[in-house]
């Protein structure tokens, strides 16, 4: 029997409700950028996916099967626009696989048999400003924290709830991403510690340094977010995993973040409270030389790789 | 329009692959009995959905709809068996009510105008050996812990890795529960806090005190628990509700678990680790006169109240 026997793809885009997806968040995902015709970093999204599913102990079918199901579900997607094949493979697009431990079970408990659920949907390209690339943008700290679970850190797990609570904090707002630090008893939100965006993760740079927050007790780890520390290792620039707590964004020169669709963006500005903005001018994130800048270097290379803007 | 036109319950058995609840976890859910044609402490699993879409600010339709929906699917449920319905309506049965965010949204991103999903569906009863009443259960302290989140502590939502992964420490093995403590740095398991079961609550007595862990940082508000400490009140025993590390069972004289299926189950044994179990024996959480213990004045009253077994 193949490993891919063992998997169940829905034929319609719905699932059971008796799916452990759907009853208990029990599954990975991932959200892959597909771009001039091919998946970008897609091995960096397979190893998560191999991480998580092992974490978990989700069974998890072969490469060879996820790549030939996204092919066929972006014919699909160009038979149904009905417009030109080869004008829609072209076309960006945003590749959403998630991977459930299946139906049923006893309550919580599960068999190593179990045959898993996999949906692989195709999803329209999210157009961001290019003012975002160029001036950066403006992030704000979240109340809701990110709770300390070894057991679940560094994998794309469908327990999102903090992120949704979080990121509906700054809905109506101009901010355009969130910050999220680790719940602790600390009661200076200064002295807690960093952690990620909503939605991405974050660097920053001081003293010519690069820094980025280590994943160890929770958040995720991102694909760009290692597609940074393999580019910049190979500029010969070490990126520091860490602890680090908020306050240390006060003096850094540069900070960005990164998630797999929009690449690198850089931070403008950075929301503490009411009263306290922290302000990253454009000079010091760019410059006549982009390579001046760290957050200029992976840019000009990260981004501009993948097609997407840079300053 | 009424609060129930913004709401949509599917058809059939299955969701959209893009319902939140699918995709995020973002949703609620009660697990009720349903005995001699009753549903068992339906208000207290009405106040603990309202306190649940409430904090996560998910819309939820009034009660009459859910009652009326939980009645459409007993009978369907007696037609499809083609049984008496007289005879259907007398079995016990499981209603399992999920409530979600609906379809899409922009990512984490929702709308406050979203159409709730609303998933009501019967299952058979998890028959119980009354011996687990009569000699109590052998429970197990897990490996994996709860984080602390308090903006999810309480509520019974749909992120539910941690107990998925914690329940199945000890499947294949002659546990009936696993006790779980909350995430931290104690390198001694026996300093960690209390929380609660994998799926129920926890409760000790010592010197004839009854003990519950406080619920604010992790773990759900069962009904049960809180159908305990009702009774509790009423037969003038106040219930302590507290932060207590796990070595504090060492000289508990009596512990059960509450679930709203099962009710009150009394605990023989806690195995701690490989080396380490606590035994409670049966004198001590039964006797001639069942009053003599907390535990069997509880199974006296709640358990025999809801015909669930009792000593």
């Amino acid at each position: 029997m193949s490993l891919n026997d063992n998997i169940k793809t829905p034929k319609t885009v719905s699932v059971s409700v008796s799916d452990r997806g759907f009853t208990y968040g029990d599954g990975v995902f991932e959200t892959i950028a597909y771009t001039n015709g091919a998946l970008d970093h897609w091995s960096l999204h397979w190893q998560r996916l191999i991480l998580g599913s092992k974490r978990l102990e989700i069974n998890l079918p072969d490469e060879n099967y996820f790549l030939a199901e996204i092919d066929r579900k972006i014919s699909q997607e160009s038979d149904v626009t009905n417009q030109l094949a080869t004008e829609q493979l072209t076309k960006n697009k945003v590749i959403k696989i998630i991977v459930t431990r299946g139906e049923g079970g006893r309550g919580y408990l599960f068999s190593s048999k179990h045959k898993s659920t996999v949906i692989v949907t195709v999803h329209s390209w999210p157009e961001r400003s290019i003012d975002d690339y160029k001036k950066g943008i403006k992030a704000i700290v979240c109340q809701t924290c990110l709770a300390k679970q070894p057991a679940l850190a560094g994998i794309k797990h469908l327990n999102r709830l903090e992120q949704v609570i979080a990121r509906n904090e700054f809905s109506e707002t101009d901010y355009e991403e969130g910050i999220m630090l680790s719940c602790s008893e600390h009661s200076s939100k200064l002295d807690r510690i960093l952690i990620e965006g909503t939605s991405s993760n974050l660097f920053f740079v001081k003293n010519n340094q690069l820094y980025t927050p280590i994943i160890d007790t929770c958040g995720v780890q991102g694909t760009m977010r290692q597609a940074v520390i393999n580019v910049a290792k190979q500029r010969g620039l070490v990126v520091k995993e860490d602890h680090f707590s908020l306050k240390v964004l006060k003096t850094a020169s540069e900070i960005f973040f990164t998630n797999s669709i929009f690449g690198v963006v850089p931070v403008s500005s950075i929301c503490i409270n009411d009263e306290i903005q922290w302000n990253y001018a454009l000079n010091r994130i760019s410059g006549v030389d982009n390579f001046q800048s760290i957050t200029g270097l992976l840019m000009m290379t990260i981004n501009k790789n993948l097609n997407r803007p840079t300053f």
